[in-house]
């Protein structure tokens, strides 16, 4: 695994098959450009290589901080080209920024494209950027000592990676994603679960909410990858799509996936009480690599 | 009302205008193609029949089990076709895999297309094929002894019969509702309550739940059942459209829906104290039978 | 602001760019044709008289009640027309009626429509219309006193001015919104609170709710104009497109919002210590106007 | 195929896996209740029995007309219940007659819900139901003596069995759809033919242009009933969905349809310069008849 | 009829219930604020007032030409606000600018909004403008002598009032769309008429077209509102939705429309090969003022 | 731009601005996995890069052909793996197919990615493959040569990558399609004219249609990229989404792209009778090289 390490990533493998990603850009995990682009990069080459991932974890290297958000000294990661708008034209400067934005979006959405659940694991500061981060991944535990806030506005932006796009089908509670987008004020992990942010706030801080992560991540681990990504790729339709367009998504998708040996793999461990076994998700074949 | 029931489901009237309907198939409420077929046939019946139903209770005949899911005896219970596929050209068995699938759903959908709200009481095991059914509900309560497992994984495949078509918008923890799907375990009716999935727990068990899901029947079945049945379709449409699509349908519907007498009837029986006495939903004309 | 104050309707601005409309229509708030009109026609004014106003908050004159909803005195209130049914042509009647429908509708949805965020704090008895206003509000703060009831089925009707539309968006729990609706019994601010239907009780009354909510709209007129307006457009887009649509729709929209001054002056601000300080969101043009 | 004949329609089988459909309600194959259910449960039967048809040719037995649409003689065929408005309350016949406008509808949409192709052949008059009634055929031919009009609005209503809702999408020229809407004049079929209504007109009347039909359902019939299955599948998703979507869809789809023999068989026939053979579409299994 | 007159805008009735707007601006029908806001405003007052208009045919009061698009002497008609853009701020210049672009757009998509079916008929040069303009009508004709072109992109812009959303949905060809949009090349009533853009060509000028124009709005006029209306709404939402749920609507609408009296009038005039008589569309009551 | 050539994809450019692209695999070129990833990387190169094209032709470097489609050697272009499906689990093989397929279709849909318009010059054999090929492309060009023919189906498979997607919505005429389909049968140029599939025939082969296209491109090339650029990414939208989608969506694009200095540059070279001169439409920044 340590081929997928690079500059402020670590990646290692705790577990077979169970990744643990941490984000280590010394102070505050600030973000510009190269670094959001070395975090999108390294779920698109997960996707790609077919290495037999089964479950990720991502988390922070430093105990009190998930990240800080944008690194401001980076124009850039404002969206901004750092072009004299004055002389510049001012509809192509609107154009640039908005492929960057769109190359930005769709850097941060990366956990939304592979095809093994991600659990993120959020503890001490979870400010601005941190927020969209967190809406494209599977599953959301968060320490107690996090500290939330959606920071955009109060940089004069309305937050446009993903924070928008995914809260309002994240939780259910709209009243209270608009109070926060609108004041950035800070809340707690204890909030953050009552509108369904996260699912679960882990006791302490960053090593007790990693470690329940990973035991998440070992028991997802265990099942059968045919099972787990289909799933995950249906419920990601589902929040996108009415109910009878999912229902017919569904029958054209498990039309193939009901093929599976994983079935009689599972119902043979079962029987025997035994540990079942499943292949790789990816066959090891020229194609597969494309 | 008795001409409704069949082997293994039992309708009786408690309450005029009030139908209830026990799952009866021992020891477990396990679920093969014959049953499923009767169930979906039993609620289009109703539908078709023009009966005066007015609210229905779902319930389980045996106190300790809602239902245990998928007859994994019945191959075809899978979605399989039981046919040999290495003989078989691999592209007709998903075909009809996929026929069998489309079936399936439209039988367990079909709560969604009676006229009449489903309340459904859940109590002992709910697992597997169980998150299907009640998704399409209108109702949901749970007794306090209630256990629920989206088991599907554990058999190496990803839930297909409407539960992750309506989890996402049924509740607004999508975190929990991945975590729940990928590892298969167990939660309480507590948990469920907490993520919307049932909107009421009610202490005790089958008898508790099903005595107070009777109660709220009772009380809906004294409205005017142009208001109930037009407010069920309006609610399923809402949450399969955006904001405007709705309201702009919602005008279509209720310019024909606010022409009914009920609305005199229930201003007659508020001034006069009265009880209000509506007139079944359908019409009993020949076409009504189609 | 006296300006905008008319016979039913209370305007003050008790903070620089915040305003306080109170309902005032003796002695329960009761919606006739004119009031609703004039409610719409408030917001919209605002929105196209182009006056500086950041944040709004909503309420009514009368400490025991929100509004009671409906007039049942004034027929038109029931989007009937009044005319005797028996002699017009019953489709043109119908085509009579969705057309006050719509512009019910087009009132009561106005805040959504405003570039500044609407704060409603509810007290006392909140019924049936109170539901269908409360929606497309921003954010949403109950007294503990307030008394909920979706009341429409009630008069032989199902909601049709935005209650159905708004809410299986706005809470995680449909089972409880069917109930609600179906049933018409009253719930409690707690309850309200549960389900996401507003995100903050406050103990008290109207004074102490108007307080806390004329509190947040001083944080929220605080800030960039431009952030706040274009954060409130992305999450109503959001709320009624997938995560992709909005994605895409909110490179577009910030592709302009980012070249805004407010960027440069919210770094000045935190820089100095000092209070930032933002242009209206509106040029003082001929043309805005319009 | 005798055994799916019946009162008013013909059904034969010239060539292997080639149906032909005659409508043969004498004088003008005028449209009653029971004439659209035998209709359309013919086509649900073709498509559930798995019956090995590979393309259908659909057309009339009377030389001089095709169909003159609706039985003016039975009100119910008007979507009237032939009760006594003016006793009945207004809503509950409003919602009876959507029933049977739902049932009508989903009767004449049944050839978009077979697996084969259906090619209609139209001759003589072919008048206001008839072009409802041609909108789900796969491919549509006319006699040079056809007669077309879309008469609805002449008896004081819209199309609503699907003419509209097919219109606009199989034809480019949405002004002349509504003038021929609006003014029910008649048109010929060289002018369905420029309007892509029709996409060939053959020289003479019904003799010639079945005979036109059957041919190049001969020829579609020779295909690999699993390729023309596929593609009519999607081209119907294609049309109701953007192409964004639709490819995704495919993605799905032919997932498990390239598993398919039919491939080898093709290439196999090919390089021997021998005529393919396919196995029938449908598995002869006990869940194929569910 | 003659009060709906104005400035620019000639109205006339030259058969009952049949209007004629011409455009009047000399000399060339340049279009700037002034004129498209009272263009919007003439077709909601007709469509609001309830005044008894079943078909209008639009032109121009100037035979050489139908419209030579914007006015480029008012840079507001630019979208544009004439400010300083490099002292003001950017975003706020560019929301006043979207602010002016949805009213333009809402003006110029008036006619659509009508009850009633609305033919334009061009003559000479039709340009620019022109092209948005007819997209929201009914029905489109031409002289033989009209000229058409695409102008925007030749002043530096994308064609934003509606030609590009109109285009690919009235002709089948976007191949062609496209190359005229880039181009901005002239092109023939003949080649409008090849793809769709057109219905019908004239010989002759303005006052040919003008006439076929009146004496199809006559045919119109002569059926029944309630049919022609409903078929008009129906025909748009069909353009904007898939065919399912194009007849889901459908199926609502229809439930009230065919509880019309004029059913029963058209057979009788029909028997008695008399002229039928209908009611106007609009209830002569207080709220169809509304 | 000779660094943009590749192995088997030839690029010129005949004049400034506009590219020639000539595909070029001796004898036919037949795609196999490697000619289309180069086709794709091709048109994502030019769009990242920033070169400042502003229009292309594509065509094949081979008189007699445009292209024969898949190369039916490489078992890959058919989307399989190659692999032996009878060891292999076969839900495993049926995602590696999906994962291929979405590739191909990504490299082929690239045209549709740039912001510059592509015009696609066919002759000769227009076979399989090239169909779905030139869906994407902004404008069709076909020498009268040309011979079309969609040959999926006679492979027994449907179309894929492409074809079923875009007919519906580039032609008026399903019907057609859906024969041209079912039966793999050629067709004219002119009959690919009739349908909207090509918007021009040129009279002669290859030579003379890429000399046509090459003058279209010249005149593309002349105007302003904002104003082109915009309205491509428009009509596509539209193509895509309703018309009030669109209407909505361009309000939020051109508020930016009337910003544009290239108006003013129009009216000035109109005034003096002078060519305008336009800015490249990506600014040369370290971040548009993202």
């Amino acid at each position: 695994m340590s081929q997928y390490s690079s500059k402020w990533i670590k990646v290692t493998e705790p577990f077979p098959h169970v990744l643990l990603v941490e984000l280590a850009r010394a102070p505050v995990n600030a973000f510009n450009v190269e670094f959001w682009k070395a975090y999108g990069d390294l779920f698109d080459a997960l996707t790609e290589d077919g290495y037999d991932v089964r479950a990720l974890v991502l988390s922070s290297a430093f105990p009190k901080i998930f990240t800080a958000g944008l690194d401001l000294n980076d124009a850039a990661a404002l969206g901004s080209d750092g072009s004299d708008s004055s002389t510049q034209d001012s509809a192509r400067t609107s154009l640039a920024t908005r492929k960057t934005l769109l190359a930005f979006q769709r850097a941060i959405q990366a956990p939304e494209r592979t095809p093994f659940p991600v659990i993120v694991a959020v503890h001490g500061h979870t400010i601005g950027l941190a927020i969209d981060m967190i809406g494209p991944c599977d599953i959301r535990y968060a320490a107690s000592d996090a500290k939330f806030a959606i920071k955009e506005v109060d940089i004069g932006l309305a937050p446009d990676i993903g924070t928008l796009a995914h809260l309002p089908k994240i939780t259910g509670n709209l009243s209270l994603v608009r109070e926060l987008t609108y004041t950035c004020r800070s809340f707690s992990a204890a909030e953050a679960l009552s509108i369904g942010l996260v699912s679960r706030v882990v006791n302490g801080g960053k090593e007790e909410v990693v470690k329940e992560a990973l035991e998440l991540a070992k028991v997802i681990a265990s099942k059968s990858p045919i099972a787990v990504s289909s799933a995950k790729h249906l419920i990601t339709h589902s929040r996108d799509h009415s109910v009878p367009e999912n229902l017919a998504y569904t029958g054209a998708w498990n039309a193939h996936a009901l093929m599976t040996k994983d079935i009689a793999e599972t119902l043979r461990a079962t029987a025997k009480k035994d540990k079942a076994k499943f292949a790789p998700l990816t066959l090891n074949t020229k194609l597969s690599k494309l």
